[in-house]
């Protein structure tokens, strides 16, 4: 019985021919970064400077978070066990859900929904925010367990800004932290979850996609990690995520 | 009882910290990018101007390959079973396995064996090429299914070119093709998975990394997969991975 | 920094000692089946009799079901990649999601919702179906795309018979089989999810363990698709999941 | 492009119609045992009365072993992260590689090559000791980090012996042991892998499966983990494997 065919609209592939949304594989190797394809390949389109610039500070934001993160426990776990590179990666991706990186997709879902509603962007905000508390739901995307003010967000505001890259999401997230700060009287700043929602959403992406950007980020770190656990821990040790110390290269200055 | 305490050199975090290899990632998010940020964090040192371009073409070079992959049909199976984005992530990259993407690591290892050897690079080739005949060893990172030049490979070659980017393994690369064609007498062109295992061997990153560049690039489009299956599917589909055709845009051009 | 410590009240470990629930594992060894280890470990007590059977009919009729499950797809396509027998099992289960064994978490969910409430089951379950036709919900667990009358589900209930094993789950379910003949005008049977729900409502299990028993059911029919996989295919391979065809033994009798 | 038509054995599938190795599904049901299902499905054949008890014997054997082994972690972890129950059996199953339940594998293989040797199994499990000493491998399957005595060995064994259940890799296993004793000069019991080794190798089964029978057991323990996870536990918990008490029942005897 023969399969039902099926449509991809992504990449155009043939011999001697890989076309990546209608671009074809060699002209984006001399031209793109590869923040700028991994827009095209999500988004379909080539994204502007601004976009580009955003795209970029996103994904090198959440390249890692040292050993704690649950993920982090997860590939070093895998590789522990005795397994392939691919299977660590596997291993550490897997436990990125809702409590661990879910922040972004969920505070995108609450942000483009509200965003959509027509009216002054401060006072949805403050709709936004009694809903959350009447229904003492937790907005995600604000607060940090370890970080006050979490340094990614103050940068990624900052490269917005330097690039005049804004709209309705990121003003509505602004507005959210405000309303926050005065309805609940404590600070639960934007972190770097919420700040990537604003940001993405803003570039016209599905929130659905929220984990994915995280993911992406991440995945040189995990790797790095299970190269680590690979050459430098036995097999099969008692592994806690919380009992680790940092011996790597003290501070320092990029050129 | 208590755990023993581990070490880890890559990332230092506290309160308000987050350095990469030494590095404050607000630094990192204002001059690097991402693939100057992946080098640096597999590498633990920046990468030169060279390397940097070097790792971008090769993470941009894989970012997909349209369906047929078997880590597209991994990831779109697991969305088809009705599974979160992470998961379906997961699912692609466990495939990515010594069949799927594991001829970068075997080329990189056998170059990194053979370029350590001393003597003219030509005569290490053809002795290794003779080595593998008389062990009837298929050489991976050499010929392809689909493409018979691969246009990522050339132009790979030539980004590296005009950077001057070259090496030992690049060089003993290009002496295997050579000598391939003379004592088999069937040209066995180096495909992406050859090139890029001589491009990061010259940039001094261990075989055993090898998959990981790989897996790395191909995340966004497993993610592109998974989004398009989410968005244009039913459920529990009959997923084949040969029975679908292309409807994406037609060939156009980078500005 | 020491990690806090935490409690698990499944298996108490030492020198010499495994105690699975308070029972020794040499007791268990030597005096129960498998499914009543399953039982024993999930639940924290050892079974009835009539638990016993019921259990061990759930389990042995999900073992397999062919090459067309999204499961079964996810393990051989991992096999294919090129990878260990763990990763190639993983891949499986990984697709085991909502559309794919999550009809018995649902149900179970549903069933257990409904059989809490006060009253007479046929009313409850007349209840049930005009609340689901209102609000145009799908029942899960009744109904199937290739079985009109799923073989498993009369025999599951046709044990239960014999062992004098019911309880309210099972009577809500057939009640709500009835009520959907009734309300919506067409048959839509108990299919095997739907049976093996309320059959595990009425030995009391958390419907949140519903895929578990499908995932402990099939993982030996993953395995043997994986080795047949492994040991009859080559890597790499075209894969679909409608273009095969059985050359296994034909129609026969268990003396 | 139609896919390439493959064929399976295992199981036949068509309306009303679920045929394992040629067996219909409610024969099993009404007949076999779990255990004597696994048996089924991956050999091909029904098992003998003594093969299906000494297959009982491992399943029930490797159901669980505490919160320590890296697979509980890996499980664990996934539910923390906040993911549903398939992916954390998955995230669990990856975990057991080489150096997790790999000693069933890599003992299985060399016993099934040594056995298949002609001459005296004494005289061959000198020869292979001699062998690993030589090339200081260590032998699989032999020895434990916890147990000096596995209990679970002595019991297997009791279980073969009061069943007539023996062959020429159980021989071998035992003559490993006492070669291991003379030629080391310490104690190395044969642990639970190397038993399960012996016994699936007097089966008949190729080693490669050799990981899947510990699989197949082990499942169940993960899954009554990640419930306890869900249920006992907060996401994103710090969690390690070692600083965990045991508070479930205090020892009792199945009546």
């Amino acid at each position: 019985m023969a399969d039902q065919e099926w449509k991809s609209s992504i990449t155009d592939i043939g011999p001697g021919k890989i076309r990546v949304r209608g671009y074809d594989i060699t002209q984006i190797m001399d031209k793109l970064s590869f923040a700028e394809t991994v827009f095209l390949i999500l988004k379909g389109e080539l994204p502007t400077g601004a976009e580009a610039e955003m795209m970029r500070a996103i994904l090198v934001a959440s390249i890692d978070h040292g050993c704690s993160p649950p993920s982090v426990l997860g590939t070093r776990n895998v590789v522990s066990g005795g397994n392939p590179l691919n299977a660590a990666i596997a291993g550490g991706v897997l436990v990125i859900g809702d409590s661990h990186g879910g922040a972004i997709e969920n505070a995108a879902r609450i942000m483009q929904e509200w965003a959509a509603k027509e009216g002054d962007i401060n006072q949805l905000a403050a709709g936004l925010v009694d809903y959350m508390k009447t229904n003492k739901i937790r907005m995600p995307g604000f607060g940090h367990r370890l970080h006050n003010v979490d340094p990614r967000t103050l940068k990624l505001f900052e490269i917005a800004a330097r690039n005049n890259f804004s709209g309705r999401h990121i003003e509505l997230c602004r507005a959210i932290e405000q309303a926050l700060a005065e309805k609940l009287g404590k600070k639960l700043p934007i972190n770097v979850d919420g700040a990537i929602a604003a940001v993405i959403s803003d570039m016209g992406f599905d929130w659905r996609l929220g984990k994915g950007f995280f993911i992406i980020s991440r995945v040189p770190g995990l790797l790095a990690h299970a190269y680590e656990e690979m050459t430098r821990e036995k097999p099969m040790r008692q592994l806690g995520n919380r009992n680790y110390g940092y011996d790597g290269p003290a501070e320092r200055e990029i050129p």
